[in-house]
């Protein structure tokens, strides 16, 4: 194992996170919790905070409990960029049922997010590494506008922008280096059902790295080479021309409770690790990719953020370690 | 890597395989063809070939093309199980969409394999590798009862027979030492939609190791420990407790023109890997997963065996590596 086994060190690069907040009801065919804390950027911040130190910009409303408010900054989530607005929290209902995969959304009032505009404070505009989480993606780029350029950007988005945004959203893709979606949505933003196609597709509209979310089937990533980036000569000469492809597989749990927050923790698990080892070649992006598989399998074990609130590095790294013997097939005595 | 890179020893542990041959008329969104060479053990005998030397027992009809004949002969498929019967040879009509994972069947004619009794030639009695593909539970055993203990016994079945006769196939299940299915027939068969407790539930029912085919998500194996068998002290300390996982990716594919047969040519990979080498410990079974992948990725790549019938040596190492860099996320330089 190259990467090193001590997460945390003194001098951490600064992450920052836009995206939502929310009180989040959920039914699961293995329990219902009602207005728990919820949202993108809550799972993306406390998911990187194992990593990294994180700065979080979104907006609340003035009922946003501050047990809240508390757990975040437990996890010493900078909260400088948290706005508390005149009104309601975003509020999602959504349930699943025994098929985890794709949650059923019952009902979602965006409240104060409805005139959410990203304040950017002036300590966040020279940012290292940023992730813009499902957001209108006009604001997504109002946020790049507002900070100096950093090394890294990821973005998400979500099928309603790719159908009622699709010219904003691909002004955003031209500004961002890593696209963090689903397979549904990448089908669907290619309007191609052949995934390899699609992702050809997608890294010509400006992202160099897509990262297909796959649910109990992992990730795969493709990426595209040049640009002066350092790739593998064992990189496999797959389908994808100048282009390297990284399957991982999720792990397979046997209690899986609650699927929300699945993707942003996986996001934060992943973005919290590049910022934290602060470097952007394939290799160390395809450890913080098992890192980001690795937070979202513990996030998905209890509702809320109540397993990522408790989790320890030993576990995140007994768990890593384990995903290595689950895909080794040369190497495993 | 430690699996040998020549796959061709001179000598070769025989490998017995039951089940269909048929004549398919195929229909995707890339084409379609009428009466072709298919069936379970023709993809599975083919796929072998390119590992060991295949004893193939089946039943085909008076009309059976003589070049189908004459291709399994040039693979070196030992024919002598091969009984030809008055009557249609057995016919299957099917249907994909864009979504290439699941066949609609549209015609099935079983003809001569309706009174299909697989006679085990008096020198195929004495066998070390077997496979029996799908084909009514009762005959599968009764191949195991006119045959010696072999080394490994893998099978396979569908839906139809976990519906109609599961007493039959949990008779057959004790007796056998690896299952191949796919997840829809794992949750099935287990009555239980979440994959890993569905493993834990059949791994009880007899075979010590589950290989699960997901289509373009790949395979996942569970392996029951104990039993004086090999393990790795690496092997992961996963949710089931006393096994080990292993999960493998498909190859991602840019052009799938017809999936039939993808499962039958990676059990074929799988089992033609194992008995070339002659091991079944826990990594073997592992590399031989992958090398069924491999096989399984070219079949996919055209109609009925014609990727198959022309495929190298040369062509099925280098994907087999191309596996390797795919899944590696520390030694990618």
């Amino acid at each position: 194992m190259t990467f090193p086994l001590c997460l945390f060190a003194l001098f951490l690069m600064s992450l920052l996170v836009v995206g939502t907040v929310a009180l989040d009801t959920v039914k699961t065919p293995f329990g219902e919790v009602e207005e728990v804390l919820g949202g993108s950027a809550t799972y993306f911040s406390i998911a990187a905070s194992y990593f990294t130190e994180v700065r979080l910009v979104t907006v609340v409303g003035e009922d946003f409990p501050q047990e809240h408010i508390q757990l975040l900054g437990r996890h010493g989530v900078d909260l400088k960029g948290l706005q508390q607005e005149k009104g309601r929290t975003f509020r999602w209902k959504g349930q699943y049922d025994y098929n985890l995969n794709e949650a059923r959304t019952l009902d979602t009032q965006l409240n104060v997010l409805q005139s959410f505009k990203p304040q950017i404070p002036e300590e966040y505009k020279k940012v290292d590494y940023v992730f813009l989480a499902n957001i209108d993606p006009d604001l997504q780029r109002e946020v790049l506008h507002q900070i100096e350029r950093p090394k890294l950007v990821a973005c998400d988005t979500m099928n309603f922008w790719i159908q009622n945004k699709p010219d904003a959203l691909k002004r955003t893709l031209k500004e961002v280096d890593i696209l963090i979606i689903n397979d549904g949505e990448t089908r669907q933003l290619a309007q191609e059902p052949n995934i390899v196609k699609a992702a050809r597709k997608i890294l010509a509209l400006g992202p160099n790295t897509l990262i297909i979310k796959r649910g109990e089937y992992g990730v795969l990533m493709f990426k595209r080479r040049g640009r002066g980036e350092e790739f593998s000569s064992r990189a496999p000469g797959l389908p994808l021309p100048h282009s390297s492809v990284f399957a991982a597989p999720a792990y397979p749990l046997e209690f899986v409770f609650d699927p929300t927050g699945a993707g942003d923790s996986f996001a934060g698990g992943f973005m919290g690790y590049l910022s934290k080892v602060d470097r952007i070649d394939e290799q160390t992006i395809r450890q913080a990719i098992v890192f980001g598989s690795t937070v979202a399998s513990f996030n998905v074990e209890d509702f809320s953020l109540r397993r990522l609130d408790k989790l320890t590095n030993e576990e995140l790294l007994a768990r890593f370690r384990e995903f290595k013997a689950l895909v080794d097939f040369d190497q495993i005595r």
